[in-house]
């Protein structure tokens, strides 16, 4: 069952120069490292490959510099994309429940599902919502009333979305995300904390990815946006009234606070977290753990908390590992100073 | 279906004074910056309205120094309460299951469900279990042997309570949150880690709420508190025999680990964490990603890690960024010191 | 139905020495702060004891060195493991769901259960699943196609299990956590992010356990793996290709880019974060919050971020709160130099 090619059409799939024998049988893929005989490997760089010592692939893809030294070599310009095409090739489907209605599923009859929509077991769907064509929804999917979600959309076990969001096509949400819970507002009167209540909505656009756990909140009025494409991976928090723009990538747990906006592409590394209100320009990267607590230019790489230009963090961070031996120096300094106004002092008193 | 309202009915339920028409009809609410011509804003201070270039909405709640450009203008002395009652007035009631115990939940026998209890799809629930009048248990939910829920309680979809977990009325808990797994214990024996059972519960008492994929783990021995009122959000790890008082404000991705104690009213911001065992005082506030490693006296705020008081650490930070001008002015002093030591020199020597 | 024992017996069960009455009668285990009068407390050193200024427990568990001064005292060389005995008597079995397979079950026919594999309500099992004997899925429980779970495992309510993924024996995996979700891959070409396909598997091996939420992602090619007897935390995120050697501990809210490595024996705080491709060595500790940016040497301690030698880093602290004194040293001898040289200029004029 698995699906076997030989390295000849790998090269032709990924649009490669082939070195060696178009006749190998390759019935996987692995790294470098740990690439078995009959699978092909990869490197985007020939130092990668020399520092592997032993490669038992069975061929690899790589850049024109490749050494000749397995049965086969497919040269690419592009070992990422190449790497993708062949990856998508030996990839087995993931299982999904039987077409159809699950008949354990609580569906209220006024909600309207699309062609080829997919009801995994346990499911439930509200009233008056409506889903696209070809959608599939796995076992324990809640989704309340009056949602739309679109075409060919995967909702993974135990995604919740709740009243009135907006999701788009092709969007995947991983197994017990929720979407649209109320956002998290309290005031303080009558030393009790009170309930804003949050009435807006929540709104994924196209080709969306929300990882596993990830929570994206019901806006106070308007909705939490998140741009066409963009890519949320676990555990990250997005609360209400957050705006993402289109093409952004948010690693594993990271957080935005109330009203973020973040620009086109913006890209935040694991446990980055944002402060409520800020703005994030378009292309600006934060590397891992970063605090941004306040908003951002276009265009930036920020580090560190509170977040400023990464350079500027290193150069402080460097300073900060010599100050021991800074305050070292200041001390026989002073003690220099003393002698000196010691001896200023005997001359003068000569 | 959409609720409507004139501002003059609203001016009325906020207890404000209007200024202009009371015959605006009102369709909903929207911020300052994107409400739209059937909508009412509101803004805290006047200067945010200055700001917002073009105001589309038909009226405005704000305090009385707001000018007279639009429609209406409802002046209130407590913005934030009013504009919470005036989105209650307009929040559309969320959808839950229909009334009754659904045929498919799985309920032992001997658990006791009060009067108008709620029980959807594909909910479990164990034996001698009792649950109060009015709560609301969406699909998925697993509830434990001998736990007891208050009333007018909600539990949201493929929420997990365990064994004996103690759960006060009117708690309100998100999807995918799980109260008393056991607490994450072990010792290491004979090259192995040992589990150390857990046999105590999670107390949550009145009017508390968790957030969505949140985890309150169940107590060595005794019990892991929430107090009063307080209110968490989502995905915070609260650890085996915390304590945590009334009316404290846990954001998202906030981490307490084993036997942390917060006193009242407390409110750490996102990705906080504290160290396991550390006493936080009545009242202490602590801004995003602190991490608090020692013992907070009640009232102060704290930043940065190690937490400290936020003023000093804004001094460090600032001194940091000199550091390199620092070093620089040391360097320079070296070399002027070195000067008069040899002048100095050469006039004994001459 | 609450077990009891007397302190003999209790003293037995532990193999520990009597002082005192063998006689009275334990229903429970307390703190040396809380515990009640037909309790057993415990302490690990005497000066904990003494710190309790009211001890209400009728017998106490500690080192030789504790005084007489309750009604029993059962002396033992290792009161963490004594403890962790006596917790075991004390502790109720917690609910499981009713043996054999819940009729609610969505069980694929080509599924294979080992003997007393109990099936909750609601669970879903895909094709070829082989799940081993006497292992417990609770309720909502979803594993895919082609996974292999052990013997003896226990799967909490909601827990996903993905395709191909293999789980060994005695795993202990907590609500809503999600194992084998294709890990976060995506290139960027013609100004869309391309998803890379995530081929491999996720491999728990024997007596791992897995907290509440967390997550465990697919690898991209080959396996993201845990290692025997490791134990993970609630809302830990486990990216694709990580490796984690044998009795490591990851605490709350972890985070491990793509392909950590870790050796055996790890010890990582809360709300660590290990940056792609780190490798971290045997026995390493990292305290709460750091960043592991850079490999780390077997048997270190590190803290901070970025992450480095623990001590250093308490030193480094140190001096930056020492910082502001140091500039105003600097200035101060700034002034005294400039006086020098005014001096010396003054002394040359003349």
């Amino acid at each position: 069952m698995t699906p076997t090619a030989t390295t000849g059409e790998l090269a032709r799939l990924v649009g490669g120069t082939l070195r060696g024998s178009p006749d190998v049988v390759i019935q996987g893929v692995g790294t470098v490292h740990d690439a078995g005989p009959h699978e092909i490997a990869w490197v985007t760089d020939v130092t990668y490959f020399k520092k592997a010592s032993v490669c038992r692939a069975a061929a690899i893809i790589g850049p024109a510099d490749l050494p000749d030294t397995l049965g086969a070599v497919v040269i690419v310009s592009d070992v990422e994309a190449a790497i993708a095409k062949v990856l998508a090739f030996f990839e087995p489907p993931l299982w999904q429940p039987p077409a159809g209605r699950d008949g354990s599923a609580y569906i209220d009859p006024t909600a309207e599902l699309g062609e080829g929509v997919v009801v995994g077991p346990f499911v439930t769907i509200g009233p008056r919502t409506i889903i696209g064509r070809g959608t599939v929804l796995y076992s324990g999917v809640f989704v309340g009333a009056d949602a739309t979600i679109g075409a060919s959309c995967q909702l993974w076990p135990n995604v919740f979305v709740g009243d009135r969001c907006q999701i788009g096509n092709r969007v995947v949400i991983w197994p017990s995300a929720t979407i649209g819970r109320p956002g998290f507002g309290f005031i303080l009167r009558e030393r009790r904390l009170q309930r804003i209540p949050q009435i807006g909505t929540v709104v994924l656009e196209d080709d969306v990815e929300v990882g596993a756990g990830a929570c994206v909140d019901r806006a106070k009025c308007g909705a939490t946006r998140i741009g066409v494409g963009s890519k949320i991976d676990n555990m990250v928090q997005v609360a209400h009234n957050v705006r993402i723009g289109p093409g952004c990538i948010l690693a594993g747990q990271v957080g935005l606070a109330g009203s973020v906006r973040l620009g086109t592409g913006v890209v935040l590394a694991g446990q980055v977290g944002v402060v409520d209100g800020v703005e994030v320009g378009d292309g600006v990267r934060a590397t891992a753990k970063a605090g941004i607590t306040h908003s951002v230019a276009a265009g930036m790489t920020v580090a560190s908390y509170p977040a400023r230009d990464r350079m500027t963090t290193l150069r402080e961070q460097a300073a900060v590992r010599r100050l021991p031996d800074l305050a070292d120096l200041v001390r026989k300094l002073s003690l220099r100073v003393e002698a000196l106004e010691a001896a200023a002092n005997n001359s003068q008193a000569g």
